[in-house]
This record gives structure tokens, C-alpha cells and sequence, in this order.
């Protein structure tokens, strides 16, 4: 019989879809003893699922409830393979790419601390904001309070399943999208990473949405954020690596760029870290995957998956394949 | 000549493709000597274009820049021709509507506030924030961090230009669209206002994007706040009055609902308003229409309008035929 490892903090019924023919195995970051299983799929977590790790023995298959899996290769070794969640967090990611870029044009930062005050006419802060982040010269009148996605040119960095989908909900918003990969496709166009520097000056906003690999770590550094439009906007709903941390606390200090990132480096953020307190950055602690329907999601994509192995069929999200 | 009193506060080359054959004079609102015009085009805020109405004489036609012109009947009279800037409000009030909703789903106000304080761990507020708003179960693991727009169900009160532009940005969601207008009608469904009660326990978001009229006053009223499910989200993009401010108040003083308003009653809301503190609101000061797109928009809309009337042909944007 297969005996599959998940997590015993997550609900035993949410995996009630899984094959009858399997031993679900509990296994909590508190697991004290080692334990044989074939299929293990690790806490959403990495800090709890790599607590259980030592303890595994047998493993042949990964099944990550995530997105994002660059921590378990080294974890567990060649001799497993490995499949992320692909497509479960297309929704909750996109969904706070979108967010976070609009309430950055909508100037909400600001405006939940003119609503903390209780001051109406503190609103025309709101065109000195405009002026000093753009560089535009302020308009005679009437006043500007917020500004339009409608219109302006995407930079997408990554084009996976998760990029796919942030382009999607953008479609209503009559962009000019541009978009990189590892390798330049066609149908719709996509860039080579090598691309990166001569398409970022045509960019408003650039949104990072590709895995962590060595090749994306510091990718964007002082160079790229150098090259950005006065004012445009950086969005990281990736991982925090792939931006130079310290360049991006002196873009943001210096008044040149705004930000939206939900993934730091480090991670989790220090207190008193710099980057806390940057201006024209909306910092969110990496909630981007956390909703409601998360779990079922995640949790059904590693079903289906494991019913394709069951039957002996290809896997669809390999990310490392046994050697 | 047909002379056209604008406001003096935007500047003239925005009215440069009026034309040739009309007179534009320029009317700041320190005018202070009476002026005969034929085509008004009031100032975009009400307090100041009220200043200048005692001193006009000879006017047929008024173009104004915005969307809702409620103030313009009484203090010009029935003799005039009342166009509004139909549809050039469109994309910037759609955009605030659905960025206004995101930032209440996606807890930015919250984590706004995290960010201030520089303490990552404080983001495990936000599942304790879900249990209490939506009145959920907390889910055993993994915590919930934010919530999705895709799949909800969400009452559209109002469904003119703006309220269709809403309807259309936010179609990749795979909404449940309810619609509710002044008169029923068919493809898509519109249900008359008469059926607002039994519509709004469906919703779990309320948008009310329709015109300040005697009929639309406190539309929005005590038993329609209780109708509401717990933690649902009232966006109010239209006028203050439709909703009565203290029945909101006390809905969200109560923890009933959410809600993101742009405009108020009383507005400018006064400092030391009950309003300004309530939990679960997003309060912008009126800043929907404000962005670098609206005076060239809206005054291109109207100056299609003055070449129609100045051609004989129908004009598009009544809101009150001259008697």
C-alpha cells in the first residue's frame, strides 16, 4: 500500500478526495521518530516541513502544496522527484499583483493615513504626490488625487502559470504587456532574460513573477532599478532574492521608484530593517497564496497528481525529476 | 457668435480643439461683474461654479464635466439645457471601484499598519481578522491571510455607463453579477429597484454606482444594511445621501459589514465624524474622477456635445431638457 506523508496540521478531512488504496500518514513539525513513506507532501510551511525531514525515510515523490519549491531539492536530495502545485495559486497570486498595483496608483497608502487624521482637505497631498513620484509638473487644475492602470505599459517578468493569469485579469485595462522568460517564444511574444535592461526604461510597472534559481537571484539590482521610469512600479510577488535588497531600499529612499513587494530578503523581515520604512512602498508579509481556498486547491492538484503516478501516467508539474 | 464661458481654472490650451467659430471666456470663481454666455461649462467643483451662477445671464446650455449634476437643475432653472460628461468617467471611477474592493479583501489597511509597526508576526492578526468579519470558522491550518474576489456575487445598483465599465473590468473574476437599475429590462438582466431587498442577501459585495435623485435618497438605509451578510462590502462610488451615514456607521461600529466610500454625507466630512473611525471602512475624500485623464477626457466629451448642438443635431448627454 502507498503510504503518503502530509501534514497533520492541515485538516485530515481536506484530503478525503485522495485514492482509498493510500495511508494517509499524519505527520506534524513535532514528528519525534522517523517514519517509511513513499509520497510525502511537506507543510505549505518550509520551516515546519523541513523540521520533519531528517525523519523521512523512503521518499520517492514530493508533492508541494506550493508554487515556489527551490528549498527542497537540497532538503531531500537527486534520487526523488519532485512536483510544485502548478496552477493552484494562479487566482490568490494575481489577485494581490493587481491589488497591490492599484492601490499604489490609487494612492491608498495615503489616504488611509489622511483617513486616520480625520482631515478632508489633507486630500491635496495627494498632487504633491503625483508631482514628486512622476516628475510631472502639476496640472493647473483641476487637481490630480489618483492615477489610471488604463493605458500604461506591463513589464512581466516570468511567464509561467501564474504570469499567464496575472495578464488575464489585466486584460481589461487595454495595456501595452511585455513579457520575459528564460527562453523567447513566440505566440504571444516573449523576451529572453537577456532582453531584461533594453525593455525595462519602456516599463510603468514591472511586475517579477519567476521562480527562484540561481540565474534569478539579485537579477534585479542596481542596474535594473537604475533603468526604471521615474516613478514606475516594481511589484515582486516572486521571491525576495531575486531583488537586491539594499538597491531597492536606496531606489525607494532616493525618491526614484515605488514598490509593492509581499516576499523579502531576508524573509521573515526584521524589525527595524530599512526597508520597513522606505517611502512609496506597500510591504505585505507574504500573505499572496493565504486565502480561503488555498488548502482545497493546492491539496486537489496534489491529488490529481498522485492519481497520475498511481496509474503509472506522466506527471504534469515536474520540477525535478529523479536521477 | 456663440460665446462659451469656461472655467478659468483649467488652463486655455485644453480647450484648444473647440471650435474656431465659438468665443471661449474664461470664468474664475472671483468673478465679480455679470457676463452674457450662450454655453456654460461649470467649474468641476460645485463650490466654486456655484459662485460664479449669479452672474450669468443668456444661458441655453449647460455642459458640465462630470457625471453627476444634481446641483444644477435648481441653481440654473428649468430653462436650460443640461448635458452631463457621459462616459468620460468611466475608466477612473471603474478602476477606484475595483481597487477600493481589492484593498478591503486583500487586508492592505491592515497590513498598511503592520508595515508601520516593522513586526512580520503581526500578520497572524489577519486570520483572527477573517473569523471575525466574516464570520467564519477559523481553518485549522493554513492561516487565512487575505480573501479572493473570483467567484463572489456582487449587486450592482446602478447600471448606466459607469456601472457597465464596472461590470466589464471586472469580468475576468468569474463573477455572479446582479444588476438593479430604475426600470427593469433584459440582456443582461436588470432588476428594478423595487426588488433591492430580496437582492441584497445574495451579495457578498454591494456597489452602488447610480444618480443622486429624490428617489435614490437613503436608498440605502437601515434595513438594507441589516440585509446585508455578515461582512459584506458596501462600495459607495456614487453620492453620499444615498446612504444613510448613520445607519453605516452603525453597521460598522457593530462589525457587520465592510465598506469602501469615496463620497459622504455630510461632505467634506467634518473632523471628529464617528464615520472617519470606523473599523472595516476604506474612506477616500472624493477622488474617483480625479486623475491626469479627467479634464482632457471630459472636456473633449464636451466639446463633442457643443459641436453636435451647434450643428442642430441631437445632443447625447441630456440630463434636463430646456422647458
Amino acid at each position: 500500500m502507498l503510504r503518503v506523508g502530509y501534514p497533520g496540521t492541515i485538516a485530515a478531512k481536506l484530503f478525503a478526495g485522495f485514492p482509498s488504496e493510500v495511508a494517509l500518514i499524519p505527520l506534524t513539525d513535532k514528528l519525534d521518530h522517523d517514519v517509511d513513506i513513499d509520497v510525502w507532501i511537506p507543510d505549505p510551511y518550509p520551516t515546519r516541513a523541513q523540521r520533519v525531514v531528517p525523519h523521512l525515510h523512503g521518499v520517492k515523490l514530493v508533492l508541494s502544496l506550493m508554487a515556489g519549491t527551490e528549498w527542497i531539492p537540497s532538503a531531500m536530495g537527486q534520487h526523488v522527484t519532485i512536483c510544485n502545485a502548478h496552477g493552484a495559486h494562479n487566482v490568490s497570486t494575481a489577485e494581490w499583483t493587481l491589488s497591490a498595483i492599484l492601490a499604489l496608483l490609487k494612492y491608498f497608502p495615503l489616504y488611509l493615513d489622511v483617513q486616520s487624521s480625520g482631515i478632508w482637505k489633507r486630500r491635496f497631498e495627494a498632487t504633491t504626490h503625483y508631482t514628486q513620484i512622476t516628475g510631472e509638473s502639476q496640472p493647473h487644475y483641476p487637481p490630480v488625487m489618483q492615477e489610471e492602470l488604463t493605458g500604461k505599459t506591463l513589464l512581466l517578468v516570468g511567464f509561467g502559470a501564474i504570469g499567464k493569469e496575472i495578464e488575464r485579469i489585466l486584460s481589461p485595462f487595454h495595456l501595452e504587456i511585455l513579457r520575459i522568460a528564460r527562453t523567447a517564444r513566440a505566440n504571444p511574444p516573449v523576451h529572453s532574460v537577456s532582453d531584461l535592461n533594453s525593455l525595462i526604461p519602456a516599463a510603468d510597472i514591472v511586475v517579477l513573477i519567476l521562480p527562484r534559481t540561481p540565474e534569478s537571484h539579485h537579477l534585479i539590482g542596481p542596474s535594473q532599478l537604475g533603468l526604471m521610469r521615474q516613478g514606475a512600479i516594481l511589484v515582486n510577488a516572486a521571491r525576495g532574492p531575486i531583488v537586491d535588497t539594499d538597491a531597492l531600499v536606496h531606489s525607494l529612499q532616493a525618491g526614484r521608484i515605488r514598490a509593492a513587494v509581499d516576499v523579502t530578503d531576508p524573509e521573515p523581515l526584521p524589525e527595524n530593517h530599512p526597508l520597513w520604512k522606505c517611502p512609496n512602498l506597500l510591504l505585505t508579509p507574504h500573505i499572496g497564496a493565504s486565502t480561503p481556498q488555498f488548502a482545497p486547491r493546492a491539496i486537489k492538484t496534489a491529488e490529481l497528481e498522485l492519481r497520475r503516478y498511481m496509474a503509472g501516467e506522466p506527471l504534469l508539474n515536474v520540477v525535478q525529476v529523479a536521477i
